[in-house]
């Protein structure tokens, strides 16, 4: 409805359990008429970062992201990038990640979102806001976070559609991350009462 | 020496990785002349607690400790504590305790320290304080600490001494937990330069 319309549309998402293809793919099956280019998530907006501070990342990232990653020189690592990793939270990987950053002379922790928790068929599960609390304190350091509500992450969105914040309406069931993250950016946000609205 | 002198001695251990049975059992293979009752630990604090306000736990901790818990019922639990649990910091066991927590009406986390981390022969280890960052970051709670740097935990190993604070003196490595915690509670405080000291 919205394409049809002739207004241009990109997703922002918070998606960091599988790469833009497979949301694309699930969203495709879905009935919804869209393409890898118009997403904007997390591990690209990552990527971004990496590429122009020259940072050599090690992922703590769910299986099904690391594809995201390809391109990206991995060796000798100086910061940690932290996903919503699921089953990849182990104590072993944990620290693993933890010692890798505090024995960077200035630890740098790249966190793809700051979500507390999140509801899954199974239950409640803590998000990867949980684990960036226990690296930062343990680090004493203060993680980047990457994604919604990041002004950042909002104005790669705006630059991949080419339009300036005051021409731009966000449409969001949270009013932190979609709401107020945009409204911070300059653009105008509109909350849904769907999804995880209560 | 402490003890030939006709002074009285309590340690005041963070140990929760052994019941004070292992940890006795180890000094006095080291040559330490100690018995469990001059010992004051986290987790006996801790049950203290628990009982005086009527709580049943859920254990996230070391199986090993799970022996000092023996006593304490822990049917249908209204908080949850957390050691450090080392291999049973599962993604699962984190999840669980997350979710008692989340769903009780007041969450009460109790936290048998707030470590940040520590050494073993294999490298650095996450203790336990960034795990109680992460579940306090997930369930926007407070912890409540038991063991050094607490008040009350000092007033315990005073109160099974028999002595009062201007009359005690704390001996420790650590700047916080030991010396700053033992002054906070009207004792004078001996900083050794051994230990973790650097």
């Amino acid at each position: 409805r919205i394409k049809a319309s002739g207004l241009k549309l990109q997703l922002c998402t918070n998606e960091t359990q599988a790469t833009r293809e497979d949301f694309v793919r699930k969203l495709r099956g879905l009935g919804f008429d869209i393409s890898v280019s118009e997403v904007t998530a997390p591990a690209p907006a990552a990527c971004h970062l990496l590429r122009e501070r020259g940072l050599r990342p090690h992922l703590l990232v769910h299986h099904d992201l690391v594809p995201e990653f390809a391109e990206i020189d991995k060796t000798n690592p100086n910061c940690v990038v932290l996903g919503d990793a699921a089953e990849n939270f182990t104590y072993a990987n944990l620290n693993e990640a933890f010692r890798l950053l505090i024995g960077m002379e200035k630890p740098v922790l790249i966190s793809l979102g700051k979500g507390r928790y999140y509801k899954e068929t199974d239950g409640l599960k803590l998000d990867v806001g949980a684990y960036m609390k226990a690296l930062e304190y343990a680090c004493d350091v203060q993680a980047e976070v990457v994604g919604k509500p990041a002004k950042s992450f909002f104005e790669s969105a705006l630059a991949e559609l080419g339009v300036p914040p005051e021409q731009a309406v966000m449409i969001g069931d949270d009013i932190v991350s979609d709401v107020g993250g945009a409204q911070q950016c300059g653009m105008r946000a509109l909350q849904v009462r769907t999804g995880k609205y209560r």
